[in-house]
């Protein structure tokens, strides 16, 4: 009799809470009540041969409750506003942000109202109405629901979400970089391969390594090479000193990276800039090979966004970006969640125009 | 400058590995690539409070590289494998058993070869084979399958990690029942409730506190609650003794527990009894509605074998099974995964009659 197969059980905050001490918010309990972070970083030896690659690491930010890596801002945001007594939390989406912000929600006991463009997939809103959010879809597009999702929080006092703008999205996001560093045993990659579209998960990929260089506990960065659609591909073309090429965007499946007009574009271009790396685009064949070679040899399903990293480091290998022995991270971002059919849509939805006087007569009972 | 920002990371085997000592296999490193277990057990404030029921608890196996618990037995499986050179596993599964196989099969470089029955959804066939599985579709349904990828794993000299028979898949599955007791702080709930399908997830849930309760680390086990689809509840039916019922099999939308000739059926039945238990049937409104109540107030998605658990567990209450203050543990036991469309798919497909030759034409040169 003993109880030693059960050795440390961890009590201890887990996964993104881990790190609270480089997060900005107080003392006291965890409130948020969903797992996020501690996702696994592993290191795929069928992938590596195929790709003669031996130090190639894939960092699987598939698995979690949101299937995405939105899961960590979602959840930092929604902490921040329970210590503040909040009880409607606001964001634009493109998909998987909106998609964590209404599980995250649910769970925590919130409201959640999603701004999402007119063409949005009726998959990924059943998703969100799902877990009872109200999605409103603005015929204007993208930028345009960001931007009222950002006027309905301050005119209605909601927590504003939106990627980038609000900084707690980019600390949160900062802990996959810490997670790749302790997950290699304190080491810095050569290259960390991320898909861009808004651009904070690329920007905030850099702000983490810089913070572990500024605590003096590494002397270096990873190159970043960012990743965008060939079809949608503002930075890439401005990275290459074309950004008034003909075409500008004709569109791509990777719907999570499908953002003509990046929010955080400039900071984004310089963080790359800065760490000496670069940006690429791939077509959408690419993505879809690059989803079959994950699953087929590193086990790992995944949507096309999610699969733009691996495409990209193809691409960079090409390109002689990467040398065959470096190190090198690719981040998974995420994979599609479904609803089933005939499954209850517990949320609303409604199609808007771009006006605060809009989102009060759908959202106004929670205002 | 400190350090003290990352204490104490565990480079230790994590999730089902941390009870290697009380699974059957040898010392030496692990080998198979993949996360597993360690499943969140998370008590979900909203959903607690709209069933009242204020010691809820749900274990949410949907997180996870293949989206469901048949992740832990796959692993077992091929990590012994890995141990004696096996170059092939096979299996035969209505879904989530063969998308765990096929993607823990693809990482860690071995073949998988599938047996479904005929009418497989198309979706989770195309999940098998983007992950480079070889899928056989048996015209004589799943039972026929079973039978067929159990003879070709002996003819060929296969792993078998069909459920039930191979017993290293309820060496995995009880795993289950040791993170839930460590996750409470070394307490054994009142009351688990689980899908009852093929029935092997529900025995081990029993023998893995048994297990606990021999270790001397417990003295009681928790009721067990299986749950069925009205329209397959072989092993209800046995249970409230109506086994020749003439309606026998309507079929339910929940393909991870429509079996109507469970593997395990006699052993499911004796440990449920054993426990105190019971089992009840839910239709299958009950499970889409259940999906809904996860997704709206606790922040998890699942599919609806997923959600029987739940469903299941208002059906009890019902039948006052189980006591407003009980401290209840809800088994969410999977997530579907998609695959996009125009993903390449490396692995093959076949219709073939229940005989070994029609295997060897498709696989024989794997063989």
């Amino acid at each position: 009799v003993t109880a030693e197969p059960f050795p440390a059980f961890d009590h201890r905050p887990q996964g993104m809470w881990r790190y609270r001490s480089l997060l900005p918010i107080g003392d006291g309990p965890i409130r948020y009540p969903l797992p996020v972070g501690g996702s696994p970083l592993t290191g795929p030896a069928v992938l590596r041969d195929r790709l003669g690659l031996p130090d190639l690491w894939v960092k699987d930010e598939t698995v979690g409750t949101s299937g995405s890596n939105k899961d960590r801002a979602t959840a930092l945001v929604i902490e921040d506003g329970l210590r503040s007594g909040a009880t409607t939390i606001t964001t634009a989406s493109t998909g998987n942000a909106a998609v964590a912000t209404a599980l995250g929600a649910a769970a925590a006991g919130i409201r959640a109202v999603i701004f999402v463009p007119a063409g949005c997939a009726e998959a990924k809103v059943a998703v969100m109405r799902s877990a009872g959010a109200l999605v409103l879809r603005v015929v204007d597009g993208y930028r345009a629901a960001f931007e009222l999702s950002r006027a309905a929080a301050r005119h209605f006092g909601w927590l504003d979400r939106n990627t980038g703008v609000n900084p707690l999205t980019l600390h949160a996001k900062k802990t996959v970089a810490f997670e790749i560093w302790e997950q290699l045993g304190r080491a810095v990659p050569d290259v960390v391969v991320v898909p861009v579209g808004d651009g904070p998960t690329v920007l905030a990929m850099g702000r983490g390594f810089r913070e572990l260089e500024s605590l003096g506990l590494t002397n270096r960065v990873p190159r970043l090479i960012g990743v965008q659609a060939s079809g949608c591909q503002p930075l890439a073309r401005e990275w290459h000193g074309r950004p008034d090429s003909p075409v500008r965007h004709s569109g791509t499946i990777a719907d999570g990276i499908d953002v003509p007009e990046p929010i955080s574009g400039v900071e984004a271009l310089a963080e790359v800039a800065r760490s000496g790396g670069a940006f690429v685009a791939v077509p959408d064949a690419a993505m879809l090979a690059a989803i079959g070679m994950l699953a087929s040899t590193a086990g790992v399903t995944c949507e096309p966004a999610g699969a733009a990293g691996l495409a990209g480091l193809l691409k960079a290998r090409r390109m002689g970006l990467v040398a065959a022995g470096e190190r090198v991270v690719v981040l998974v971002t995420g994979r599609e969640l479904v609803v089933g059919a005939d499954v209850p849509l517990e949320g609303g939805e409604a199609l808007i125009a771009a006006r605060l006087d809009e989102v009060e007569r759908y959202a106004g009972a929670l205002a």
